[in-house]
């Protein structure tokens, strides 16, 4: 950590509960890095920087964020419908620009920012798939690498999430795009990641609406179980559920032709184990908030790094965010599994 | 244990490696049972049994021990391609029988065998699906049944070999069926068992001849994944594998509205953990013969428990073993599957 | 498992729980041996007998089973104040003997047993220290003398039960020896067996009656630790419990100089574990009896194998068990902790 | 977090390891701290903090740093022996106090500086015990204190090390007071903080030199296990260890009469399981260091919110790190200890 290159000025778009964490992070935690603006369209919001943030100049626009010149990089927690185009103004603003997970739900538009970003190939542009900045999937990721599981060729990997009574994701699921693109896509990212990023070539996708069945009438399901076929006899197993009793239980494995490695196979929320009358049990963790806490924060460090041209940061975690091209092939993936689980048909991509 | 049913005079056929032990637990460990007779046209499997067994009559022929009238069971740990019709041979004998799986590979030949026996109503006719009577499974069973995890809708089940380096499932590719008949049909055993008896409608299976690429000729892979979809929103995922690094991985895990469970999610060899410098590390069952020890021994139980009327077993346990009509349906699965891999398809049944 | 040596006809001594399961075992389970008679001085042990057992001849007394000349071995589980006379009595009948734990809580009547014994060298004299046979004590043992964890010098050991509300211990308080005799005596064992069979030279031992406080008038405690000092700095921590909320929680640590072992560390039931809003549990073995189920059996036939003169059993098992010497230094350890617990002071052996 | 107190103006002394970790933290991720100062002799470690801090002013000497007048609160990382008079002069300053562990080695200026303190209540002065802000640890406490456990009273905690074969800690026992009172202290901390900080009432250890014998000369061992009788029947159990083969391998337990806790029972490194041909294991923290990186900032949180009276942090959190009381209370049982050690006895407080 030194002060050698200049600090990143960074603007934080969106200040809802993600977007207070990143934004903390941003202004305490990330050496490098000030905080020096912050966008949203809601009172509260603005007045909760005010007091939260070291005196960050606010915006109720974002266009006039992106006018602020003395910003360097944007860093969009905005509805996900909003992504696309303010990923491209950004960079036609000659900003750097972190954007919260998905890209777009709709592939075309993917393609367009994808193109569109080619022309700015000197402004980092990141998507925030962030399991690649928890220590323990880095660590995998490490593992492999250095050749300690043989050859990667198989990954199974969940998203599956407590569930919630309230059903806040059936009222979401106009917008959602439904569990694959909604929560699988992550554990696309991770599988096309720990591979080698091979491309896919084929797709399955099963599913019901076991507890929220008002998610029927939007073609999507509360439990979702796939297939991905890639290149090179290389295979991808997902769940994604919104019905676990237990918490958030995100875990993931890769199987290599020497070894294997788990990560997170018992969603354990801390140290502690207890004992008595029903058996010896641990607590999970509730939700992918208090899960990837960490991963917020060194993805964080990670962008900030990189923008800084690697100071502060390991030569393996400068740039080792999704880019967007990961983030097209993501979509791309999820898209086919939506299209699956509709035709009730294997498809080809 | 009571002595008062007659005892159950088994013949055992086929004295293999999995034979002897059958043998020795029907001569030593199973309450109600005697070894009376046993049958192999292999020399050194007859003298086997003449020194390790209960002094029983010694047939070289099939027929020869059908025709042996102080024998009331009999218990085929045969080649696969002979079950079938030993089966069908054994009930005309007014016989009970034991059949190791599968019943047949072939599904017309399956439902040949289904509609004979039921021309045979008083006698038991079991195929040997031992993870029934594997007591964490079976403890898994009666929490299910007791409502534990609210309904059933998903089961997740693997069987994964150790890494054979002398290859010899790829010298036995062209006989056993493939990966999906040979393997994966105990994941569907379990999955129907679990989850009610299900009826599957839709199969998508994958895979990749990862290190055995002798496999191929064949239609064979030593790595595959599947989706079953059953009626009801019901689902299964299946991985079977010949390939790994640290031992036979049998495992399941069956997921609820309001819990779920998972068995032998770590295949611990025993209750001892090795601290080196390594980490912290439990060693894992070499194979699935010391791993369902006690499954073999509990199924023979259940069996004679299941002739002599129940006497000497559990209702839990008696007649707890799949039937023909089981085994049939987990053929009909597993040819679905087999068939999807070649085809690139899903199958519908 | 050969029929060269002849059978070993064994008469089993008692005929309460424990009992039965060793007649059990005797009968059915151990090759080599024949279950030839029982002595019970209860009309009713008596009459399972002749239910549950191959027909044994049955006695009322003890002398008239050691007067039975077809007898070979008897296998004692009957109270402990009787022990160190029934084995000077079989021994001097000529029979070899198994007897359970303890050989008696005086440490003067230990000595003359020993004495006794050293006059029948022809025969096999073992005390049932059966977590010895456990296979995972077993597997650590074996591990230890191949060096996998360097020179072990520290073993800490623990025997702790599930509480029992009733209390049963609290009215076998004046006759058990109290918590020391009655459950270290098992770790003190094990710490003995796995470090080499060290000499003792001081303890120290304290403890509390926390939840059974008529054990007071008796000077017992139902929750007691202590440390052994054994000569060449080796050590060992022992834990003794009968208040567990979760379960009978016996587990035993062995520390080297290049790693170590840790026996049993989560009691687990099965291979079970549970997810629901409590997190994710396991339940745990209930009692020692359903914990050590495989050892008493394996105990069995390495008594049996020895007497056959290592006929049936490997090498390791054949005489493995405790040694009358054993369990006098086993009873030696465990007065002088109760002495350390009634004088608050060190004492040295 | 908010602004409303003003900032807790800090001071660090002492740019070791350690240190470097604190300032750090100060500096950069305690809300309502800021880091103004640092003073070390070492020309090299103020080097350090002109790059990696934001602009503190430097000290050379102790004095200087406590004549500066914008100083609010020193953060003591210094040698131990330093520790007892630098905490009475920063009190004497006027200045809040945290000083790393121990107090003192010595009881009798433990006392002073105790006495001195209780001139200056309103200021804080605290000790390192930084188990106390462990997220895990912190559940157990909260826990226990929700009644979960019943009432506890017996914890078993350890202190063990991975084996440093350079032996830095033999060159460094001629003033560590000795394995109890350095390593042991921690657990002795937590034995009384979880217990409801019973008074200690007798205490008996013993140990040995397993392989750094070089500790002999010193009275010293690298291995020592003690028990502490507290008053009300609650007992203790410890175990310090300097030769690991694993890693760091800090926990604790705690059992009551109607449950218990384990914290850190398998100190895995992450959440990471590796299945090779050696089995499935994990690897495990390397030190004391990276177990408790998040304890070390949470402390500074909550001593940062104590001092500010309660502003930022939660009730539980702010003054609940270890008092000068606690601290001397640890050091007389440690002291106790040693004793016993050298003497062969149990040793009344």
């Amino acid at each position: 950590m030194t002060a050698a290159a200049p600090r990143v000025r960074v603007g934080v778009v969106g200040l809802g509960r993600l977007g207070k964490r990143h934004a903390e992070n941003l202004a305490y935690r990330v050496p490098g890095a000030s905080l020096v603006a912050a966008c949203s369209p809601v009172e509260e919001e603005r007045a909760w920087a005010r007091e939260a943030l070291p005196a960050p100049r606010l915006y109720e626009d974002y266009a006039e964020l992106l006018g602020d010149r003395e910003v360097d990089a944007v860093w969009l927690v905005t509805p996900s419908s909003l992504h696309a185009q303010q990923i491209v103004d950004a960079l036609r603003a000659g900003k750097h620009v972190f954007c919260e997970k998905p890209l777009s739900l709709d592939l075309a538009e993917c393609e367009r920012v994808l193109a569109e970003s080619a022309r700015y190939p000197h402004l980092q542009a990141t998507i925030g798939f962030m399991r690649r900045f928890d220590p323990s999937y880095r660590d995998a990721f490490e593992k492999i690498e250095a050749g300690k599981i043989g050859r990667p060729f198989l990954v199974r990997s969940q998203t599956a999430d407590q569930n919630d009574s309230d059903g806040f994701f059936v009222r979401f699921a106009a917008t959602s795009g439904g569990i694959f693109l909604d929560c699988t896509v992550h554990d696309i990212d991770v599988a096309r990641w720990l591979l080698g990023k091979p491309r896919a070539k084929r797709v399955f996708a099963a599913g019901a609406a076991v507890m929220h069945e008002g998610l029927r009438e939007f073609g999507d399901v509360d439990n979702g179980v796939a297939i991905c076929e890639f290149e090179g006899g290389k295979l991808a197993m997902f769940y994604a559920s919104r019905t676990q009793a237990h918490g958030n239980d995100t875990h993931s494995e890769v199987i290599g032709t020497a070894g294997a490695l788990a990560i997170g196979r018992n969603p354990r929320a801390n140290r502690v184990e207890i004992y008595d009358a029903t058996g010896i049990r641990n607590e999970c963790t509730p939700n992918f908030f208090d899960r990837f806490e960490d991963a917020f924060l060194f993805e964080a460090r990670a962008f900030v790094a990189a923008v800084r041209g690697g100071v502060g940061a390991s030569a393996a975690q400068a740039g080792a965010g999704a880019s967007l091209a990961d983030a097209v092939e993501a979509t791309r993936i999820g898209v086919a599994l939506r299209e699956s689980l509709l035709r009730g048909e294997a498809v080809t991509l």
